[in-house]
């Protein structure tokens, strides 16, 4: 059984398969990883063709792309920028705003007080005690929802960062078509749509911030391939309704297992559940010890637990949660 | 025939199809295009797997990318950290470096300056009156090459940049292993190895900055296809080897039809060349109307052409070179 040290990097960031492989070398192969809030079952995008993945890609693709996007996030094209996945924006943005203090969540996404802090902001909770509010909407890892109004009267005084990462599973929280002034949001294309490894995201924001993350990042900012399936994935709203549907069906199957198991579940998305257990870091090593990884926080009672996708991963999560966490 | 305006887009940047198609409604389908210098018989490289694609890269395979980039490089691993393109690099390190003045030699890349510039960067053309140095080696589009030792004592006054995107077409002209202190290193996967729409880079530096290129970019700054291609293609000291033999030879045919329509070669690397003609705009317009996008420039007697790749495509080039350019 490794040492505590040997789990900070689980902690930091799910997804680390290989550390996971090295650290539980006797686990069963292959591992099932429920430690992101990546969508298990992709949108079945087509992959750039060997002609567009040999030269430079079109300005005129990724325009079409970027509008494409804009109309699934009911945004104006010209407020839409393309970025090489959403950490990219999350990490560029403290650089284009320049201020000294800015608000984020104790318990969010890490990689945004990490980028400020990588910038030499002062990180605050209370964002009326700062020049900037960073808030993850519907947050993660509890599913928390901030209100639109509160996000829009919050950009009245300070920029106002949403990080839109999961609203593909709660639409109606959207800002994305009121972006402009200081209420910048991004949005990722990987979770919802489950190709994590495209690294494809968005800045919506004022047509002024959009010309400096472009300036920022040149005319090539992503691959041929992320153009060509987010081409497609965007314009698809029936299989985006039809995943609405079934994530929110699988969350709530994945809350009877973990119930079952005498977790209480606290809170999450329909791209993850987060469950309150007795002692997180014990069921994160038994879960570990039969290959399944999940995702443990600092506080000790806390696990994230992703969606299973094929009926076998259900059927070996279930085995092995059994009846008790 | 278009007007001078129509034409600024294909100064600006070479590899801009769409816009050719829309300039040249009536020229024959598809295009050559012979305006960037993208080897046009890329590596056959795997793309990453249905599964690969689905998650977030694992650090752990971009570290082993980095790596066996490292070995090609002839740098130590942790001075090598990768980069979605080269572009990405260049429009990053203004921010890093924070410096107020940077020497740039008139003609070379322009998004050297450009990247410098949205930084607020003064630029001059001497590298004695500035505090940083950007260079492009060989340069793009003359080919011209800087000694070693010219780049390294400049380091020693100043942050010196090598752009070394296609220094794999010369090899001995590399700094990369001796890439520290100030001497920062920049290379680019997708030219030599044919697969511009990938998306990858890499910065050769000093730990410190290495470290502070990592934290602007996060945990997952390139695709899972660009981890597989790169981790597949830096390994192939073989082909790199025969691709650099016969992009010589193709590069001495180019030049032998260039030379027989009455052009000047003069310079570039085996990757593109360089042509001294009478009239670049109408010699351009000639070639367009036939379906092959060639490289102006502001120079209105340089056009720079990169290798055609089937025999067909040679052939092609040859007929609308013919013997007057």
């Amino acid at each position: 059984m490794p040492a505590l040290a040997g789990l900070d990097g689980f902690i930091r960031h799910g997804g680390r398969l290989a550390a996971a492989r090295a650290a539980f070398p006797n686990a069963p192969q292959p591992w099932l990883d429920l430690s992101t809030g990546v969508n298990p079952r992709p949108y079945p995008a087509p992959r750039a063709s060997r002609a567009e993945r040999a030269r430079l890609p079109d300005p005129e693709a990724l325009a079409a792309l970027e509008a494409t996007a804009a109309r699934a996030f009911g945004a104006r094209p010209e407020r839409v920028a393309a970025v090489p996945g959403g950490e990219a924006a999350i990490r560029l943005l403290p650089e284009l705003l320049q201020v000294r203090s800015v608000a984020v969540a104790p318990a969010t996404y890490g990689g945004h007080a990490e980028a400020w802090r990588v910038a030499g902001a002062a990180i605050t909770q209370v964002p009326e005690d700062a020049e900037a509010w960073a808030v993850v909407n519907p947050n993660n890892p509890d599913g928390g929802a901030t209100p639109s109004d509160l996000l829009l009267s919050s950009a009245g005084r300070r920029w106002t960062i949403v990080d839109e990462a999961f609203v593909e599973t709660a639409p109606e929280l959207s800002v994305a078509a009121r972006a402009e002034g200081r209420l910048v949001v991004l949005r990722s294309f990987g979770k919802f749509y489950g190709l994590a490894g495209l690294r494809l995201g968005f800045v919506v924001a004022d047509e002024a911030l959009i010309a400096r993350v472009r300036a920022r990042l040149g005319d090539w900012p992503i691959s041929a391939d992320a153009i060509a399936a987010g081409l497609a994935a965007y314009a698809d709203d029936g299989w985006a309704e039809r995943t609405r549907a079934r994530l929110a069906r699988d969350a709530a199957k994945l809350d009877r297992l973990l119930t079952h198991a005498g977790a209480v579940v606290v809170g999450g998305t329909s791209l993850f559940r987060l469950a309150r257990v007795g002692d997180a870091r014990a069921a994160f090593l038994r879960l570990a010890s039969t290959g399944i990884l999940c995702r443990p926080f600092e506080d000790p009672q806390l696990l994230r637990f992703g969606l299973p996708g094929r009926p076998a991963d259900w059927t070996r999560l279930a085995t092995a949660l059994g009846d008790r966490l």
